[in-house]
């Protein structure tokens, strides 16, 4: 499964009970979150999820709904027994605050948090199974976006195939990874003709907040999902500019020329109590568009 | 109009829905936001509390669960574009921290934060209509209950019988401070002929996180109510002991020493799903005790 849970839609007025920006990334047993808004730690009991299980923590930028839940959730760990240790991703000055909150309060954690400022953009976590990059966003403070990407799956063996060809077990490896076999007897047997390939990798990109920028879209080029903010409808572009934010056709336009598979909408203004119109005005130029929704699991 | 109402009532670790540290007290036009755990500005919200009417915050402890929403709070005041002034009294080291958050977000707020660092015992905020007063409770960390008075009532002139007795309106400011009038031929006019006293003044002490301490109940000595911590049930003695909190059996010890009108017990830990044997046990010992519950407002 890879698919990312919305757990706050809003911008940074809590409003209309909808919540500061908080993101959770789901990539088979993996779980990511992305950004943590006041709330956080009670938006995950709400929707049942098994907060231990996240290993890494990714902070946007250090404007206080995009991290003012983080504190209390690090807290919560504590208090929960958490053993393994977590990373953060997020701008440097991050670290400080954190310490001194935990200095005021005498806190000391069961359990180790490793702090990765950002600052190059590139690659930040990797396995096996995925690797995170993080790139530059046009905010009025320090701003970053995050992509997750699965690997590249190795084939699929047709084992029916494999042992009518008679390959040993000891080259399966080898196949899965696209090499042909050679017979004792000098035989090529095409890959293709034992394997099949598995679904193509894909990809979640987090926009985080930002002004309409088209560089925006080489950084996400062809991700399977891209989720770009929407703070205003098309009617408010002035005052998007004016704050560093974006609009519903800027959304969309990213989403075009990034050849993006689908579009993932958010980060509402709380002057706005219904959504229909970030929908309509978003899909009317991207159609494969939906909004990002509290509780909501989108598939990537 | 003077009461409290409670916006959070459980331990650090949010869960069944209970919400961490945050009390307002009403006190005629005046409203009083005492501690600030994560999500209180959101229930605010919820139980549609006029915030811009909050101009004292009071915090206990730098423990997160009493301060982490006070920034998201403090923040959202600005997007609301407030004005008047705002006075905090904390321990110290909250500045910095606040100062550190609003610095990374460069954060400018349109209102002016006055922050009084907690040192002294004593009066801390006083008009001619109220005196909150700050005194030490026996947590792990520095930390301060604080009791909102009301100041003595002028008392009410009758005014048919200041009428028969020809006082005129020039000597009434006197009348209302107790002073008997004297007639131009020399004759007395006890001030009980013609006014009424009002309702005796009345009083609320927060007693924070805190160790049983007999000591507390002489701060608190004959209070109109005391809020009193019951992290755990009586057969937690030990287990409160070691963590600095107090019991069921231990908050009713305090408000009878106390002499105190009413009790009401909060700051339940998590582990206890339901509260029942908390108002149990506690008004076993001290009958007029209530539980303190999200959203009711508890008068003084």
């Amino acid at each position: 499964m890879f698919g990312v849970t919305i757990l706050g839609n809003n911008s940074a007025l809590p409003a209309h009970d909808r919540h500061p920006t908080s993101q959770l990334v789901t990539l088979n047993d993996q779980l990511f979150l992305i950004d943590c808004g006041e709330g956080t730690q009670m938006q995950l009991s709400r929707y049942r999820i098994r907060r231990s299980k996240i290993n890494h923590i990714f902070i946007s930028h250090l404007h206080g709904d995009h991290y003012f839940g983080l504190p209390g959730l690090l807290t919560s760990f504590g208090l929960m027994n958490r053993e393994q240790d977590l990373h953060i991703h997020a701008p440097a000055p991050l670290k400080q605050i954190l310490e001194l909150q935990f200095s005021a309060g005498d806190t000391r954690l069961p359990y180790t948090i490793h702090f990765h400022p950002l600052g190059d953009e590139g690659i930040i976590a990797e396995t096996e199974r995925f690797a995170v990059e993080c790139f530059r966003v046009f905010h009025r403070i320090d701003c970053w976006g995050f992509i997750i990407r699965e690997k590249k799956k190795p084939r699929k063996i047709v084992i029916e195939k494999a042992n009518q060809w008679e390959i040993p077990a000891s080259f399966f490896e080898q196949l899965k990874n696209g090499l042909d076999f050679v017979t004792p007897d000098g035989r090529v047997i095409g890959n293709g003709q034992v394997t099949i390939a598995s679904t193509p990798p894909k990809s979640y990109a987090f926009c985080a907040d930002t002004l309409f920028k088209e560089s925006i879209a080489e950084k996400v080029h062809r991700v399977s999902l891209l989720y770009h903010e929407t703070t205003y409808l098309k009617e408010a572009e002035e005052r998007a500019f004016s704050r560093h934010h974006s609009t519903t056709e800027q959304a969309a336009a990213i989403a075009r020329l990034a050849n993006a598979g689908s579009l993932l909408i958010g980060h509402f203004s709380s002057k706005y109590e219904l959504l229909d119109d970030f929908l309509s005005e978003t899909s009317a130029a991207f159609p494969n568009t939906q909004l990002a929704q509290e509780g909501v699991t989108y598939l990537v």
